[in-house]
């Protein structure tokens, strides 16, 4: 550990531990290089990376102030749900659809988006590699660029795996058309059609509807805010079923935000590979950690080539650019010519340019000063929620990303507070799209992605009015507004 | 007819009757001028439209000569083929992905490509308009830009559709990654598994290859090298099975250049409307005629928005650049959304650049030195194929594209020829990647998309001694080598 990162370490316990209380003004860097001996830049480290971790904030010109604690935050949610090791066919499509399709004008304030802000990312200096790219491109680059794709670009994405520590070559790699179709191909590539696939309750609305376009049944197995998919019935799911893949998230999960320990990644990827059963790795939020590092993919752990990692450059450096790739491990052929016989290429100007932005174009300090941006906003939010939701509201504490997964008091429809919310100018991602069984009908997901505005602090406040007033509702006339489907019951806590 | 027209009509008839023949000069400009009484520039005018159409050639500082005629092209194969209306599953990609894995070098000559020089197209152009489309762009674009597409961009390619007589809106286009994507999302759009489909007989590897993607069942119809499907048969069969689709390109078809009249084209739609059948129309070539203007898509006499026309900039524009559409008529909406789950958008700094270019890059000027290339370049592969291939070869003129079509004598197989044709440095496409029964197995499809150099005459005599030598073999040994299915005997000609 490093001499800032240590100093950093004792500045959380004392927030923790509640020596040092929300509101509370740390002390000035001057002070702090000369009572502990180290240099000013040393101080200035920690507290940045404290910052980072969303436990303090500057302000301007009058220092640094404690901006989380024990109790400044709203409580975390369990782990769902009433448990169901059943499969069945997919149809959220309708539902999906319709909720983005409420997001699509500039006016409505994103906390439905699945975007973060296109502000936080450096598109003029993108625009700049891709004008290089395509002006210096050879013009065989349009045939020689085709799947796998652009081998200086392969080469760019493996070395940042191999700084990771995850041993990536150039010839594992597939580019895609955004990490969307590298899952897409990758579950193809596994399965056929009435097959089974284990996927995360909640998760990501785009594996299900994967599962449905690909004619799919999909067995839902609890996942933690916390850590993730429920190993223990995990495996009894694995006993009960003759599963073709199991499809998760491994780092912020989409929509919880939860980050798989290391160790429990390790024994992921060994139950399944006890079973033979290939892991589809969606892992498109990694770079958004708050914490010291990336964390490790699952694909770290893969000895028998079971895994297909799928990641872009969509959330953490250039939306909009559509590009992604597949690591499919020793279904590399497979999701090749699936792509081949698809989409064929992925633009070869836009690979050009991304592999000429990776060579020379600032990545890591784009990723520190986003990263920085994403934690401030996650407090933000996370203020905003318990100041204004009603009370036993619970939201997550994600480590990463810029997801929150909020859960209202039993009793609130999220799909009628989206429609409100829609009507007063704000979008939300209601629980049901999450889930081929529409669970979490308490629950919503907020995208903190966007710099907080005044304009976000009144859209919570009237998020908050809408539930409370939902919830009134529902006590005067309860038989109509009782979810049919009692969740709360079930609930484990972590 | 415009004057020059009238000028080029009369010197075509007298080529076509033989009045002037191959080799013979042209009277000079000034000559023609004086003695018709119309401006040197008509006479110009008249001269390059020949010249476009393939029939006569300038030489440098000597004038027009005429360098087609009756005789001084290869015969006109005939039409496919020992007709079998059954309907059968779809294997063919281990074939076609071992031939395109042949060509990926820049040493072979591509003789098998599927994509003309890149050397042909605007490229440096195209990449000033994509830095300033990249440049220029509103970072929200990478949020509007998704499914169906960027608003300009639509408003451009319905705008050409205008121009050439064919009513399409903005709305009704669906951007894709390339016309591949658009035609996959076309057929999911319109099928369910193991359904049947309509496609030619031969027909483009790309729909076998989408069929078999989606566990369709194909029905193949021959397809005449000179104006495409056989209406009779194809009528036969819409009686005798439920087709859920008929694929099909109207325009320069794809291996066979041939090219659908309109009547025929205005037959083909309301035959399939009477069925309720939509048609997947793949017209990427269409913008490569020889002729005096855009053939008219299929889509232009669809009233029950029953045509799903695809098609794309990479053929005639912007090769790499993988910006294709859809126009799905009453399927937009799936089409749409199918798009949406699998790919999400196309690049947006691609969508503003092509939009930039559309708008004052100068396409139809790039449009004409295209064509004319091709057409020249079709002449000096016909005239090899002429000279140096077996006796009893037959060759498609096609009007555009740059596709030939070559029937070998019976007795040729052209997966052989494609093993020796590869070992000697060139690359083929062997006809049994087109035929999902591995039919043509004399025939090979000819690239012509590349500058004409002696290295392709080379590697035409070539191609003709190995074929030659393979002749004399099968004759010296029969039994081995002659092929398992004798199509010759049920060839019926056009």
């Amino acid at each position: 550990m490093k001499r800032y990162e240590q100093l950093a370490e004792e500045l959380a316990s004392s927030i923790r531990t509640g020596l040092m209380k929300l509101g509370d003004r740390l002390p000035s860097v001057r002070q702090v290089s000369a009572s502990r001996g180290v240099s000013a830049s040393t101080v200035f480290e920690a507290y940045y990376l404290l910052e980072a971790r969303g436990l303090i904030r500057a302000r301007e010109r009058s220092g640094y102030y404690v901006t989380a604690g024990g109790t400044s935050l709203p409580p975390e949610p369990g782990t769902a749900c009433s448990y169901d090791a059943t499969s069945l066919p997919v149809e959220v499509s309708e539902l999906v659809f319709s909720v983005l399709a409420s997001v699509t004008t500039r006016e409505v304030v994103p906390l439905g988006s699945a975007f973060p802000s296109p502000l936080l990312f450096p598109l003029p200096r993108l625009a700049r590699s891709l004008a290089y790219g395509a002006n210096t491109m050879d013009p065989w680059s349009t045939v020689d660029d085709i799947t796998p794709g652009n081998a200086a670009l392969r080469r760019q994405i493996a070395l940042r795996y191999l700084a990771d520590g995850v041993h990536v070559q150039p010839d594992d790699i597939v580019i895609t058309n955004g990490a969307l179709e590298a899952l897409n191909l990758s579950l193809q590539a596994v399965t056929k059609p009435c097959d089974c696939v284990i996927v995360e309750s909640p998760t990501f609305y785009g594996a299900l509807q994967a599962l449905e376009n690909l004619g799919l049944k999909a067995i839902e197995v609890p996942s933690s805010p916390r850590d993730g998919i429920d190993l223990g019935l995990l495996a009894q799911v694995l006993e009960m079923h003759r599963a073709a893949a199991c499809w998760l998230m491994t780092n912020f999960q989409n929509p919880l935000g939860s980050l798989m320990p290391e160790e429990k990644k390790r024994a992921l990827v060994s139950l399944l590979a006890a079973h033979e059963v290939p892991l589809i790795e969606d892992d498109v939020y990694a770079e958004l950690y708050f914490g010291k590092k990336r964390p490790l993919p699952a694909k770290a752990f893969d000895q028998f080539g079971l895994v297909l990692h799928c990641s872009s450059f969509s959330k953490s450096l250039a939306p909009g650019y559509r590009l992604g790739w597949a690591i499919p491990g020793k279904f590399r052929q497979s999701v090749s010519r699936l792509k081949l016989m698809r989409t064929l290429a992925v633009a070869a100007p836009i690979q050009e340019g991304i592999s000429d932005y990776l060579a020379k174009g600032g990545y890591d300090r784009h990723l520190r000063q986003l990263r920085h941006a994403l934690s401030q906003q996650q407090i933000s939010l996370a203020t905003a929620v318990l100041r204004h939701f009603p009370f036993g509201t619970r939201a997550t504490r994600p480590e990463g990303g810029y997801f929150m997964w909020v859960e209202l008091p039993p009793g609130i429809d999220s799909l009628l507070l989206q429609r409100d919310a829609s009507a007063a100018g704000i979008s939300i991602a209601p629980g049901p799209m999450f889930s081929a069984r529409a669970s979490f009908k308490n629950c919503i997901r907020l995208n903190y992605g966007h710099p907080w505005t005044p304009e976000f602090d009144k859209a919570i406040a009237t998020l908050g009015r809408l539930a409370t007033i939902q919830l009134a509702n529902a006590k005067m006339a309860p038989e109509a507004h009782v979810p049919a489907l009692r969740r709360d019951d079930a609930i484990r806590r972590v």
